[in-house]
């Protein structure tokens, strides 16, 4: 598929696109040039063209793009119509902020189901979404290939042997421990103490000018 | 300085082999290959060696690299021994799971205080980090030139503005909001959202390989 030739740079940066436009569209908005991405996103105008080149996206000078038209492709791109259920295993603070978080309002994913052994959790919903006991794990997650890892990192390894045992496609692992997965199970990896000291190290080492 | 011609990919590693070279040593380990490391990285091996060669560091065939160099390198370069204080803007779920999160354990950054607007949380300790109310920000937060926003969306920019006027140097946002600011502020965003739409992405994409 065309698809596929999308570099993955590139493709990291859709879910981005799409929902700045969404934006712009719900404002009434028509038309966008590079440079009013840019500055949004914080990606240079250079990079936007030649990311929307490869969906055969080109901007005319003095117009822009088209937003409707950004939008009606990235949208078929991402898949926006074909919803993705996703488990969260965990209900420590972590998961329970993301448990709040509304996924739905802007994307094709949402958490149908959460996992804890704390007994005062299961039963419970939060955010409207069904907290089961960890013991259930297998049984209730029938069907559904994503899940979010917001254990504590004494249990990260073993939850994801798990997951894998399972059956998961996909982890987006908020643990601070780098996991090891079989090699067809893709692992995002969202370290925030790493996230913390990388932006010191450039506060350091790469200051901005006013 | 010579440490300005580090490209910044390579830098964002800079972290991440850090910690686990630490945890090397702390194991008694001597000596690790790029095999080794790539493997527990999850970076592949080609990208390791280029790194460390911009440090000097070249593996010796059948040996690797020695940790303790690698290391003492490392920590000389992310200034480990110098402490960044860094304040906490928000204290619902996602910033609590921060407080209570051990920044300081393999890092040269810790939360040093919290702020928030919700009474029952101002004057508390959470994860051994005071609370302040949020009036209080600009006389608490002198000295303090990074901070981790995890405020509702819809204060994000605000907050920003006045994260800004006050001279903050760095932001690590958590918000969905792409804030704007001041082209002297650096501004890292973790967008949770968009790290789980891309991961879903990635799925249905770049199906991988057992």
């Amino acid at each position: 598929m065309e698809q596929n030739k999308i570099p993955q740079a590139t493709a990291k940066r859709l879910p981005l696109y799409y929902r700045y436009l969404n934006n712009l569209s719900n404002q009434g908005k028509n038309r966008v040039s590079s440079r009013e991405l840019s500055e949004a996103l914080k990606v240079d105008s250079a990079t936007i063209r030649r990311d929307f080149s490869y969906f055969g996206a080109l901007g005319r000078k003095g117009y822009g793009y088209n937003v409707e038209y950004l939008l009606g492709f990235f949208r078929k791109t991402l898949d926006q119509d074909e919803l993705t259920e996703v488990a969260l295993i965990g209900v420590g603070n972590l998961g329970t902020a993301f448990l709040h978080y509304n996924f739905l309002k802007n994307n094709n994913t949402k958490i149908v189901m959460a996992f804890d052994a704390d007994s005062s959790k299961v039963g419970t919903d939060i955010g409207g979404v069904p907290v089961h006991h960890i013991d259930q794990l297998e049984e209730k997650m029938e069907g559904v290939s994503v899940a979010i890892l917001t254990v504590p990192v004494s249990e990260a390894q073993a939850m994801t042997n798990r997951l894998a045992d399972f059956g998961i496609s996909g982890i987006l692992n908020f643990t601070p421990s780098r996991i090891t997965v079989p090699s067809d199970i893709r692992v995002h990896h969202i370290d925030l103490a790493i996230e913390l000291q990388s932006l010191v190290y450039f506060l350091k080492h790469y200051p901005l000018k006013a």
